[in-house]
């Protein structure tokens, strides 16, 4: 069929309802997508999601994860997704049309992850701090949140969507010698920099946490090739071990 | 927004379950459509689905019919749906993309109304004879058929979907607010990249002419936005500041 949804994981963070557990299931298999992660679900929820009558093998192979930052780390891009306007969100923001054609640009290289939030409350800015941006999926102003299997289901069917006749192959050719780096490293090199720079007293400890996440955003838009990212992390490993070392000998 | 829905029915046809019947519904309340029918419902289902917490304003609108023919009655287009392949169709099927702009030219005339089966068989032959034509929702061979809240929820989503910029190559384009680093900044940060890993002795002064080169290179490959930059060449020097405060006592 269309484009291969292979490479993409579809991430359900903190999803509440058995019900709908099983609906994304369903609408990845609809589509072709089957790799399913869900991260910190309501327990009882995600048993019996599993083990519903045609739980689908999508669902059988779902793997749970405690945070998004564990989800997401084999990962070379993290999108989010949000039905709501109007909401200060720091990353940027596409229309689903848009943002589609985006990953489908990406889906033959390392894996694209989509973040869905949980049925009440969407994505955390916590969570909305992995993702490289946001897609938006364009709902009426006077209703825009969505449910979670629809909202699902929605991404998935424009991921695959195709033109009538006009079948524009959506699949660009990776670029010669590029690789991103994957979201692991990246987030490796946001944990070092920060300690470069709780030692070097950049960062107020009192702050540190908005710090943290506004440090995890910016390097999110800085992009990486795999083999710099290593490259520049062990450069930020020297760099914190000479901060360190300088701090030894004070006592 | 997109596309009014206002002359759209939507007809459930021997719908069985409560949750679907409201999750259409819902799907339908996000993208804009009012009118909904039912035909022959499973009656429990339907009564539950009328009385459910947070019924929406389509629901209690919604209106009952005992026969297909007479639920299309007032409407001049009449599209049934269907995730199946391969069924001896004696109507003409449309890709739902295809479909979707066929639907969309005649929105603003009298009504179009769009079919959706029940949830374990479909549309039946008879219901199908009522129908101009079928929409087929693209899904993956092995596994076709979709929940019919989903169903319904992709089907209104295409039919207001909008295409960007109708920018069809796949190169993303900038995103709102994006503005990429100037070349002199980026010069910047190179320099006091290179002064942090000389303090650091990442860099032996041996080879460092060449490490300058590399270094160079990599951070033209990174790509920074204009704030960005900005932030990381604060951090870099207040890096660079502390490994220097640090080496004063020494003599």
């Amino acid at each position: 069929m269309q484009a291969s949804l292979g490479n993409l994981r579809v991430v359900l963070v903190a999803p509440r309802n058995p019900l709908n557990i099983g609906a994304a299931a369903r609408a990845m298999s609809n589509f072709g997508a089957t790799e399913l992660r869900v991260v910190n679900p309501y327990e009882v929820a995600f048993r019996d999601a599993k083990s519903a009558a045609g739980a689908s093998p999508v669902l059988a192979a779902c793997k749970e994860f405690a945070t998004v930052a564990e989800a997401v780390a084999d990962c070379a891009v993290v999108v989010g997704t949000t039905a709501i306007r109007h909401r200060q969100l720091q990353q940027p923001v596409k229309q689903l049309a848009q943002g589609a054609r985006s990953i489908r640009a990406r889906l033959g290289r390392p894996q694209v992850a989509i973040l869905f939030g949980s049925e009440k409350w969407g994505l955390s800015n916590d969570s909305l701090s992995h993702c490289h941006w946001v897609l938006h999926i364009p709902t009426r102003e006077e209703h825009q949140s969505m449910n979670l299997g629809q909202a699902v289901a929605v991404c998935l069917y424009e991921l695959v969507r195709r033109e009538g006749r006009r079948a524009t192959a959506a699949t660009p050719e990776p670029l010669r010698g590029e690789k991103p780096a994957t979201v692991g490293v990246v987030e490796r090199i946001a944990a070092t920099l920060l300690a470069a720079l709780r030692s070097s007293e950049y960062i107020n400890p009192k702050t540190g946490q908005l710090a943290e996440e506004k440090l995890r955003r910016m390097i999110r838009r800085m992009t990486f090739q795999e083999a710099d990212a290593e490259v520049f992390l062990g450069m930020l490993h020297k760099i914190v071990w000479k901060l360190g070392q300088k701090e030894k000998p004070k006592p």
